[in-house]
């Protein structure tokens, strides 16, 4: 594994709960990037239909979440939020030493839209800090709309990824991930404990979506780091 | 008052705790957008020296906060968090039948930076339609940073404002408002219910800000708003 961003083309990534659209987006993009990409799954035959099926390239391939886990330098999770916990309880020995990335919204729908859920330890990320404690969490990835992810012709998918964290090496490293995908920028935007508002902010991206009929995501203004 | 955005130039606005940055900065582009723009504070000189300092023209006066709740249509709040229930308990009378827009930001600091404080009704914004039951509340304006609005070399402020509120026609009308001031946008972004992480936020911004020495802003991608 590379510690160093720049040489972040060498890393194994492990998508957990692969097989939904969000995870399977990422897996895509990174894979597409030159990335060795596995996506993980409850059911080995579902984790390497979801690989054949995305359109993400002959280093994209499936495995139980268990053995993605082991594989991989970086795990993503992108599972339901209702699975969250006890997924990556009965995980925690394969992850430890590495670095998870979160991109799980709690968020919940009613006849009005949208809600973000509230989450006793603050975020989804800091209950996978809690639940993962030889791991280093961060939150990543929570705004990018699957649905730019899988589409063939979205060459260049136009937002930034907040990415929060309490390990600068860590933060470092997937800053470096997200910034190889054409048109996505990494942005440090502080601790794990403010993650929470970020993985909410997905329910007023919901709510943009559903009056302007858009994918909408975010782009900081008036920070430096260039795109690609 | 027009409840018609297009018509929102005929708006008289009035800035509660207005001598503070960030209410300077909104009343001083708002008036230089046309609109007559009072700003409020708790002593009478105080709001005057305010509006004769922060270079906003002649549509520009202050008053105590009371008088600028009765003679504006629509009322930005801009009190730090911690007088916020308080002052518009006290000015719950006035403010009856107006829009009233909530800019406060609930946010703590300490040697690890900034982070959002848990409010009990959710959310600032959520806090004044809780005691401003005659009222209507919209949030908006959290993630402008004074800095850039009290600029005189900034011509364009090139960022977005999320619109949250329960009413249509008061959501346009300060979807509108947010229009008029160069390079803005207004965009609706949900409920009031889903207030709280837009609010909570900043918080990340300020970390933005701390991290890349930045004023930094968001903006909405992939919404077909244009710019003016």
């Amino acid at each position: 594994m590379a510690a160093d961003p720049l040489g972040a083309t060498t890393l194994t990534v492990g998508v957990l709960g692969g097989t939904g659209d969000e995870g399977r987006g990422l897996a895509r993009r990174l894979s597409l990037a030159g990335h060795p990409v596995i996506i993980g799954s409850r059911q080995a035959g579902r984790a390497a239909a979801a690989a054949a099926g995305c359109g993400g390239g002959p280093l994209l391939s499936g495995a139980v979440n268990h053995d993605a886990a082991i594989q991989a330098d970086v795990v993503i999770v992108a599972v339901p939020w209702e699975g969250h916990r006890d997924l990556l309880t009965a995980l925690a020995e394969p992850l430890a030493g590495k670095v998870v990335v979160d991109c799980v919204n709690p968020m919940g729908f009613d006849s009005r839209g949208a809600y973000s859920l509230r989450v006793p330890e603050g975020s989804a990320a800091e209950q996978a800090a809690t639940v993962l404690p030889d791991s280093t969490v961060v939150g990543a990835f929570h705004h990018v709309p699957a649905g730019l992810l899988l589409d063939p012709e979205v060459e260049r998918v136009e937002m930034d990824v907040l990415v929060l964290g309490d390990d600068r090496a860590a933060t470092d490293l997937v800053i470096g991930l997200a910034g190889e995908i054409p048109g996505m920028r990494g942005i440090y935007a502080g601790r794990l404990r403010n993650c929470g508002q970020v993985e909410a902010l997905t329910a007023n991206l919901v709510s943009i979506n559903r009056r302007y009929s858009a994918h909408a995501g975010i782009r900081v203004t008036g920070v430096w780091p260039p795109l690609r």
